[in-house]
């Protein structure tokens, strides 16, 4: 529980030299930082805006990447899978395999997922309470697996806004399973821009804080070594040069927050 | 245009004999209002909250009995599809594919269902704006397929609750495609109950004449026997003996409304 | 009930001969169309975004030029009030008194308002759900008046936008009072100019018809000669030019909405 | 700005005895962990959601108490206005005076309010974005006043709930003026009772961790020795007995934020 397990990465593998550039710069700093680390990279962009837009090399070539970065640097990795047929071959290398967002209520799915080894990281949806994410663990439990964790990415506040909940993430601790935070996905402003999200990674500093105020498990991050040129969620993205320092925030505030006595005040 | 074409039926299909009783119902109805008719039905509830839920008949089952609807009551039929394997054989036996509202930025179900021969209905997103419908509609585009329709179903709005913003409906039919309205789906109070949505039946032809004020394409419905015993959304459901009268209100706020000359107010 | 009672006028008095000229087109259009009219404009926008916007006539001036309109036209008319000291002498004038929506919970003002012989209307506040209205009229009956009347103009929808829930209406009219709909204010989009609210002035009959299609008690709408010149909320405003085919749009949604049996879906 | 600033008291001046009762506990508690210390509380509850509420002492007779607070502890004191009239003799005995959310886009009450000697707290309404705080603001400076600040207190998020949007405290503290955080008017949940608000106090610390991490000017606070028979917001207060622990938290978070460098991702 101290600290907090980073799920840190790139939101989409845009090549594999980059992602072996990313992988040890988040190695290096979570190293020093002592700062238990999972590399996390999508081989697939599903739900792009548009259909031109990039969506990664693919399962086959992402999976090569993904076991690359897991061997020459001993780090477990996440991914996220889209359909019932990617999950096995994504469990067999990824350690974390994560249900999408949109794709929360989706039986089929979480059902495949719940058939693997691997741990699943549950992303709660933009249209769902956090109350209500006790259903999808229940899904996965009947279906076999127990070896959940829940993730906040913010909540859908009119058009083309999020808003994270502080109070979600006490709802969803009660539910017995590690609650991590999405910060960069939570900064998105969907269709903020005129063929993609908009973001607000200015702020990714006061929102991570905001989230490691709540004693959590985990926190979720993207990072690109220059966002104006990431090829997705750029403009939520943390400067890669710009790791340490945000870790060291991210740390210190969870280590204080880890270390107080809880107020009883029903 | 005039008037609205009624895309309606059952929400799921809980049996071929319920299924026949339902489509007989909305036939006699339809032709007797001279409102232009297509049965609706899904063979997989793919999302539904709990694992234990019913789903329906499944894909080869569920087609089977929409084929049998088709022809014994000469009528086209609508149906919902969730991975791009079903989206041949359902358009196969579906006049129209629906494209679910939490896949509707799924890019391969989209160019899956743009390569069959079938209409595809759009479903909007609860956390999507009206004007990023866009998007959808050039994927579509882009992958072949301009035999589109556009179905508004309620945005979320706070927790557990729905909420339906009449601009939409004149932002969407901006983009030149007809815009139909899930009235039933936007009753859904989304985990209103323990283990499924709530819902707000008795307001349901308040809401429909709402929409059908806002001279559109078509209407979707789905209607049962007895909501209180229907295996999903039985508290959105219109009961099967108030579909005339609901259905002549439709039809009378649809004409005037297509009979008024547009107000010139930029 | 039948038709709908027009509360209809400018936004702020601008000018004694700019309030004529309106309540002269009102006068001419609703006498045409046979629609019950009382005229509406507000003595003191108390509550504009910046301290050198326009504000109108104040107390004393504005209240003459209503009761010349009164006199001159031989119609009813409606003012806001802000502050209880305002209440007994507007109410010597106008026959309707008008609770302003962000001051609808502030209980002095309510029974200053109820201690008057006038009829009150009370505008919905846009953080207030419609089941909540209950409150206010309590408090006014509690101060000793049933003369009331509840008024929608929107509900807060994220940032600098606003949405009207159509199932509002049916909770509030289950109250017992007449309900009435403000069109144009509900247009607005708070916050949505560098210093001042914007708005949807072009989708003002897409609104109005979604808002008669309910069964309404009454209709408050504000119009101008000139939109782009008004002093206050020209961008929801309806063109004067427009007031007839407008009217008629209402009227005849009206009409066939008044016209129907219930449905009965409990 | 290390520590923040406590303006903490109670909801309403129940008592005088209870008054002073909570008032020493708080400069106990705040002297003992040397944190900066304002005495707050209301004469008057001017919008409770029922006429037959428990309202407050009124104007002279909480001053009274206000001002015995203030002479026996030797703090500054803090309370809320609701009319022009009552800006005066507030400002002659409060340090700072408090706009309310619902009116705080009434003109004439900011203008009253910037002509009296005390500092200005303005709330920032459920209705309005962070950036349109701006005009505010500047309503105030146009009136001849520049000490002020600006306390988050929460926005609308549906019907009956309030949701805490981390990222506006940075976009407010951008205009230059402090910025504190109601914690427990934050965990309202408007009308959530039958004739009164409810809340969330439970999660008071969650909440208040959240805000501190933001590296705020100050923190508002409401606290009784027996929330369950508190006369106003009884569901949001912090249990009196559990002042000391909860402050110890918030100085914490506080201090940690505020020894941080800044993260810069623009």
């Amino acid at each position: 529980e101290r600290p907090f397990v980073l799920l840190g990465g790139m939101n989409v593998l845009e090549s594999r030299d980059l992602a072996m550039q990313v992988a040890e710069a988040y190695v290096e700093v979570t190293r020093k930082l002592g700062i238990p680390y999972v590399f996390k990279a999508s081989f697939d962009k599903a739900n792009r805006s548009s259909i031109t837009s990039f969506r990664g090399p693919g399962l086959e070539e992402g999976l090569k990447i993904l076991q690359e970065i897991k061997q020459q640097f001993s780090v477990p990795v996440i991914t996220d899978v889209h359909e019932p047929a990617q999950c096995q071959p994504a469990a067999e290398v990824a350690d974390i395999i994560q249900l999408p967002a949109f794709l929360s209520r989706q039986t089929d799915l979480v059902v495949a997922m719940a058939n693997t080894d691997a741990v699943i990281n549950i992303k709660k949806a933009q249209f769902l309470a956090p109350r209500e994410m006790k259903h999808i663990l229940t899904k996965c439990e009947e279906a076999g697996n127990d070896r959940l964790m829940l993730c906040e990415r913010g909540s859908s506040f009119g058009y083309n806004n999020l808003v994270v909940d502080m109070l979600g993430f006490g709802v969803m601790k009660a539910f017995g399973y590690p609650v991590v935070f999405d910060v960069t996905h939570s900064l998105q402003m969907p269709g903020g821009r005129s063929d993609s999200a908009g973001g607000r990674r200015a702020q990714v500093a006061e929102l991570g804080r905001a989230g490691m105020s709540q004693g959590l498990a985990g926190l979720f991050l993207e990072a690109h070594p220059d966002p104006d040129q990431a090829k997705c969620d750029g403009p939520c993205a943390l400067r890669l040069n710009q790791l340490e320092p945000f870790l060291k925030q991210m740390k210190a505030i969870d280590e204080v927050t880890k270390s107080l006595d809880p107020i009883v005040n029903e």
